[in-house]
């Protein structure tokens, strides 16, 4: 079956933004076994938008468009769409019910905002098409069947458009393939690309069915094992003796085989596991470790509490670092990482805790002193294990590296697989 | 003059990467006053990829082609660019000397490799073609003109893609380009966009040069001002006006008429502005907020240090918020975001502090606090201002807005707008 990804927006049009839509669209009909042949983006315009849409219906299976949803004037996919497929649009009394509700409560928090009539607009949809509630937003998705052609509308936010294609229309894809597509997938941390690439070489030159595909993620590499057959159980078999091999050849390495779990999920669930209670102490990172760590529903069980010393008064104030540390070796030093770790297990009575500073940049960094450099410190059991990192971007990405190196760090700790990393030190 | 971009790549129809390239391209091409109606993604593949840039060089007058430039059988794009413009290959000699002496530099340094055949395949050019030397790889770049047609063909690869454009591409397409076009960005906080597209609809209606488009963030409004003209003076002449409307219309909601800025830069520069320091106490945010203030260059002139207080403990040691206000009230209380603000002030003696906390789900919600309830509260000069909010979304989503909104209603206390806020309240 053929699929074809259409993506609305003046936006990408002009580069504001990346068309990750796209990509995750892509990974996810790849990952359906749906063959796709053709990307294509296209602004809010009436003529070029049918041209498109109308190419993309004759030439593949299924249309997927994404963006246009919305409430204002230049919001034309659903009419467009809808226009190309021969279906009339009606006002859809769920939908409105639905809108309604949901503005309801968004107006609750914006009292200066008053319900304009545009807002209807996203409740109307085509005569016999499926309705796909909107769980994170007001515009519903919608899929329009006609002639053995399938046109599936969805919001362009990627917070409303992933869960709607993973709870509504990855399921309605599945039904529709012949074939069975099963997929597994193996998440690594602490490895490279393409130190993993290098690692599973072999087996990547040698495949057919099933196949390998790595995806790079910011400190983290993902291996997707793919199998064609006829049906899941057949699929399964296919995959097993790969996954047995890729388990040997990653070993702890490996944190997940689960699809849906992040590496904070599984530190979270480890630390509970153990029983164990965890504070962060974070500078350059700025709670960017503390909030992916309570972005996991849960987390309260292990996180209690967090840090950021920004400055050095705060340094010493909640973390106990010693004012001649800060002399001596500066913030961002070994020294000052594991006092910063000791202090915030002290301070907080938690039994594990992470310590990240570092120079994220653009200023601040010295011949001795790069930007980029970033020391990560973790104390368990009154063990203080530290890590020096050199990492190269923009200070965000530092950051978000950083703050990715801590979570496999404190992971590491507590697996005890200390000795593992060269690059390791106790005190 | 219209402009398309046709993206060439497995990869990219795999979601294996996203396409950075596209929106580089897209940007640079606005900036450029070029009109893109369209972009597309087409595979190594003969038939499509034919198809694809027939109908491009039909509808366009120049044509951007990236990737597919490789020394290997599958790399098709020349070969079928050529055709499709009536081009034949031939040799050239300048090509093939270049990419020998990379070739034999790249060789010392990788002494396993050996120069294939193929690589020659790099050296063929379509006849009266423009080549574009290559930096950083072997596949040189190619301008192809005929019939007011214009054909460029780019290495995929980003780091020989953005060099080879602003080095040879950009100037040879600004000559090209009679009129300049010239934009202004206005970024708004406080108001949706539905309500947004309804206070200036009229003017939206109305527009023919300069144009607005609105663009919708979580929490915020973009809009962006955009005018043709023979030259830049002229172009801003056009532009100047509109804006003023807008900013009669929008007033303080405006945070920043600057393209780069971010809300958060917005806060920073105002409370620097006014010699005010900043912290912040975090309960189901969990950092975000603090995240993204630090994110910003600089901020530690402004941000010293912050709490993440998850558990009620936490509230009470380091915010001071009374057990009993956690008793009566509960975590998630106008009373205790109140105490958490002023403790945040008292603890670390800053001028301002942000407190959020809130239910961010999915669990823990209650008919009486359902999961989306927040309360923010600012304390600045010993008073406190707080807001309720009944945010909609997952987890994820409720945590962003929750920390948009405190940054906006923390920007609404500095500027002392406390009366404007139906909702607010004092104590």
């Amino acid at each position: 079956m053929i699929v074809e990804l259409v993506c609305v927006g003046t936006e990408l049009l002009l580069g504001n933004i990346v068309n990750t839509n796209a990509a995750y669209l892509a990974e996810m009909c790849a990952r359906l076994g749906l063959s796709c042949y053709y990307q294509t983006v296209v602004g809010d315009n009436e003529e070029r938008m049918r041209s498109v849409i109308r190419t993309a219906v004759d030439r593949s299976d299924v249309v997927i468009l994404c963006g246009g949803l919305g409430p204002t004037e230049d919001d034309l996919t659903k009419e467009i769409a809808a226009e190309v497929m021969g279906k009339e649009l009606y006002e859809d009394p769920h939908s409105k019910e639905r809108i309604q509700a949901y503005m309801d409560n968004y107006l609750k928090t914006n009292p200066k905002m008053t319900l304009t009539a545009n807002n209807w607009k996203q409740a109307m949809v085509p005569e016999g098409a499926i309705v796909l509630d909107n769980a994170n937003g007001t515009a519903p998705g919608i899929i329009i069947e006609d002639g053995g052609k399938t046109v599936i509308l969805l919001p362009g936010p990627p917070n409303e458009l992933i869960p709607m294609f993973e709870n509504q229309v990855y399921p309605y894809l599945r039904e529709k393939q012949p074939e069975v597509i099963y997929s597994k997938m193996i998440k690594i941390c602490g490895i490279g690309e393409s130190m993993a690439e290098t690692m599973i070489k072999d087996m990547i030159d040698a495949q057919t069915n099933p196949t390998i595909a790595t995806y790079a993620k910011t400190g983290e590499v993902h291996l997707r094992i793919t199998a064609r057959a006829k049906d899941e159980k057949e699929a399964q078999k296919l995959i097993k003796p790969v996954v047995r091999e890729l388990k040997v050849r990653f070993g702890t390495n490996i944190y997940t085989t689960d699809e849906k779990k992040t590496l904070e999920e599984a530190v979270l669930e480890l630390l509970k596991e153990k029983e164990l209670t965890l504070s962060t102490a974070e500078s350059c990172t700025g709670g960017m470790l503390a909030s992916r760590l309570i972005n996991v529903p849960g987390a309260s069980d292990v996180y209690k509490e967090g840090f950021i010393t920004y400055s050095n008064k705060a340094k010493r104030k909640h973390l106990m670092v010693k004012k001649q540390t800060l002399k001596m070796y500066g913030a961002v030093s070994e020294k000052t990482a594991k006092e910063m770790a000791k202090g915030c297990c002290f301070n907080t009575g938690s039994d594990v805790s992470v310590a990240i500073t570092g120079i994220a940049g653009p200023d601040g960094g010295t011949e001795e002193k790069p930007v980029g450099l970033v020391y990560i410190a973790c104390c368990y059991k009154k063990e203080v294990y530290v890590q020096e990192l050199r990492l190269n971007g923009n200070r965000m990405k530092i950051r978000e590296q950083a703050t990715v190196k801590a979570l496999t760090l404190l992971r590491e700790c507590i697996l005890e697989n200390f000795k593992k990393d060269s690059s390791s030190s106790f005190s």
